[in-house]
């Protein structure tokens, strides 16, 4: 049902240099519209740049988003279900209306007591993320090596890890593997209540971005007259775009389940894709560095970037560091994208009708995405490269190497330790 | 530090007959007093009834409660600290005052961002545990057995079966687990929201039974003196008897911290199980089937004994069946406990002076406490065997045997479904 959509990793990965546009992407798999709900696309085909003669991974540090989940608001399933009833019982839906209606229905009731869960498909998820980490990277898992793995204190978070550290003892039953999944550690595990960064979000200038962007871009007559029979009922008692939204949603989050039961072809491909160019906007504005939000949202993840240099300057002084595993939200993954620099996730782009070119939400934080640090070193030399990961990727970082992807670590800790050592609000 | 509390099990494990008295035992081993705080003791010396000739275990159906874990009100640690600073503040305070306002001080800055987060020994506890199920029952984990581990949506509980879980994989990385902690399960994993039930609690003949008790077993004076030089202050500020409680309490669960500073030594042993006396009786009218409360709480436990059942019913039908592993509270360990008439937990003793000759809430729920059905079968016999044990202990159960404490499942399960089918409110 659901095809992969191949990422291109050109030579020295500069980034996010696209094969195909995004409407292309979409129309081959509409799935990707899903943005965050989008299923972690297994790294299919990717070669990875061999490392410089004589350098092994020895240390690695992650931070991950939980695998995939059911929605999460109270409302999500019931209401538009709770919609649709209500015009069945004024006889004001189509056959076709009905239908939905049962299916509608029928999510309501799967998700009883499950919202914001991990689906098994979630915890599939990580486990090949662990295998694939496992597989790629021996060295740092070998032997009784430590795993300090953190969760923030959300379920499906702490479920996710549960999930990587299984299979990674599975895969060496030695490992010394401790876990916690605590009050104290969400500062920087998930740091979003802090209203000098957030008053930016506020910015009513690109709020009228988006409100146009939707205006411009979203048509939603077909889709609720293929649901409604009565204009009338319509008019009086449906929001034809907000319900188009919310059962996109639940459409598009269906791929976290594992069930044959598919809105997606509810939606035209055109309609998809527009409905996502929204999302895409929005996630930009409210978590990237768009410059009508003063670029100030990825500083969200500061405490995190923080973190991870200062963990990992501790770590590599250690003969054996293993891994340091963190579990998280998308919510952190995109702002720490944009943060760290990621290909181009440092640059701008102001205009809606051009921001797919160079952003894509989905290849950023789909379920289970994941940003990875991976540590070498060489016997006999000080020197320690690093190389870092989206979603398993190689991503060229922002400085200067002439071995890309892998980075001189005291050039990359400079830099964002400089970076953070500037923020301001 | 701490010394272990033997239990004895005698031939037969006819349940709690005790070698000593509960003052002797808590005279040896003051930290039994801790009565729910009391950090699970490792089985030392328990011989295991050989199963009946050809019979083999095949499945493992358990409810866990969490390992050692910090105080969890907001006010556990620092409304003692705060008092005690105060005091020193109006110089009320002795040296002896001072030195203890310093370790609740240090204590209330640990616990920041931890308060009810399990600790690194409670990790230990399950691990422990899972070990030992592993050895004494390796049949059940052989191959490529599912394990179906679910915790409530508790933290300290996801955490305690997930060391669990780490444990078994690392001793059989073929093992099939899988993980849940979900709302979904709540009805049985943790049941105690049902008013028909807990009605029974506001007993005014069980509360006048535990004041007069308090009464008469609470001297607080000692120790209030020992803490405040200024008698005035201490008459206008402290309420004598609830700051011994507090500290108390704050004493007993330092042996679930990795932690030196020990405030045990403030109070006498004969302070300590006094004050354990209250808490035994407290928990006996609000979880066991005192005559006062009717005999009624134990049913809190019925969704969770019911799944139990019928799990089993339906786990033993199949070739590999595994282990069921459940992780929760010790709210639902003793209750269970006494609604399985495990040893002579069914039967009641009114008189507060009599109870622990019975009942020692320490010997059913410290932390990581248990209740395990260990499932036998034999080649060619349809007959099922069942042996349960309280905190790796075998205990008796309430039908008959020839062979105690193995017992025909479809004689327990026959009782419980029984005893369940005649609940009443």
């Amino acid at each position: 049902m659901k095809k992969i959509c191949l990422f291109l990793v050109v030579a020295l990965s500069l980034g996010p240099v696209f094969a195909q546009t995004a409407r292309e992407e979409i129309y081959e798999d509409v799935h990707c519209s899903a943005a965050n709900y989008y299923a972690y696309p297994d790294p299919v085909g990717v070669k990875y740049t061999t490392a410089p003669k004589g350098y092994k991974p020895f240390y690695i540090s992650h931070y991950a988003r939980h695998g995939s989940r059911w929605l999460i608001g109270k409302k999500e399933y019931s209401g538009p279900a709770e919609t649709m009833r209500k015009a069945y019982e004024a006889g004001a839906l189509t056959a076709k209306g009905m239908e939905v209606m049962h299916v509608l229905d029928s999510l309501d009731h799967m998700s009883k007591g499950r919202l914001g869960e991990l689906t098994p498909l979630g915890a599939r998820q990580h486990r090949g993320i662990a295998k694939r980490m496992y597989e790629n990277f021996p060295e740092v898992f070998a032997g009784n090596a430590p795993i300090d793995a953190r969760s923030t204190v959300v379920i499906r978070c702490i479920l996710s890890m549960m999930a990587e550290c299984l299979q990674l003892q599975t895969m060496n039953p030695d490992l010394q593997i401790k876990n916690d999944a605590s009050y104290h550690d969400m500062y920087y595990m998930n740091y979003e209540h802090d209203d000098n960064i957030s008053k930016y979000r506020k910015s009513e200038e690109a709020q009228k971005v988006r409100t146009d962007w939707w205006n411009k871009t979203i048509q939603p007559d077909r889709f609720i007259s293929m649901l409604f029979s009565d204009t009338a009922y319509v008019s009086q008692n449906i929001n034809k775009g907000g319900l188009m939204w919310n059962i996109f949603d639940i459409a598009a989050n269906m791929q976290s389940l594992d069930t044959d039961l598919d809105l997606y072809p509810l939606f035209t491909k055109e309609e998809c894709y527009a409905i996502w160019t929204n999302k895409n906007l929005s996630w930009y504005h409210n978590y990237g560095p768009s410059k009508l939000t003063q670029g100030k949202l990825p500083y969200f993840e500061a405490n995190l970037l923080k973190n991870i240099v200062e963990t990992a300057d501790s770590c590599i002084k250690l003969n054996k560091p293993g891994a340091t595993l963190r579990f998280g939200h998308e919510v952190v993954v995109y702002p720490l994208t944009c943060l760290m620099e990621l290909g181009d996730y440092g640059t701008t782009e102001e205009d809606p009708a051009k921001l797919d070119e160079k952003w894509r939400n989905y290849k950023i934080f789909p379920m289970a995405s994941n940003v990875q640090l991976v540590f070498y070193r060489k016997k006999g030399s000080n020197d320690i490269l690093v190389k870092v990961m989206l979603n398993e990727h190689e991503m060229s970082l922002p400085v200067k190497s002439d071995m890309a992807p892998y980075y001189h670590w005291s050039d990359v800790s400079d830099y964002y330790k400089d970076k953070l050592s500037k923020m301001s609000f």
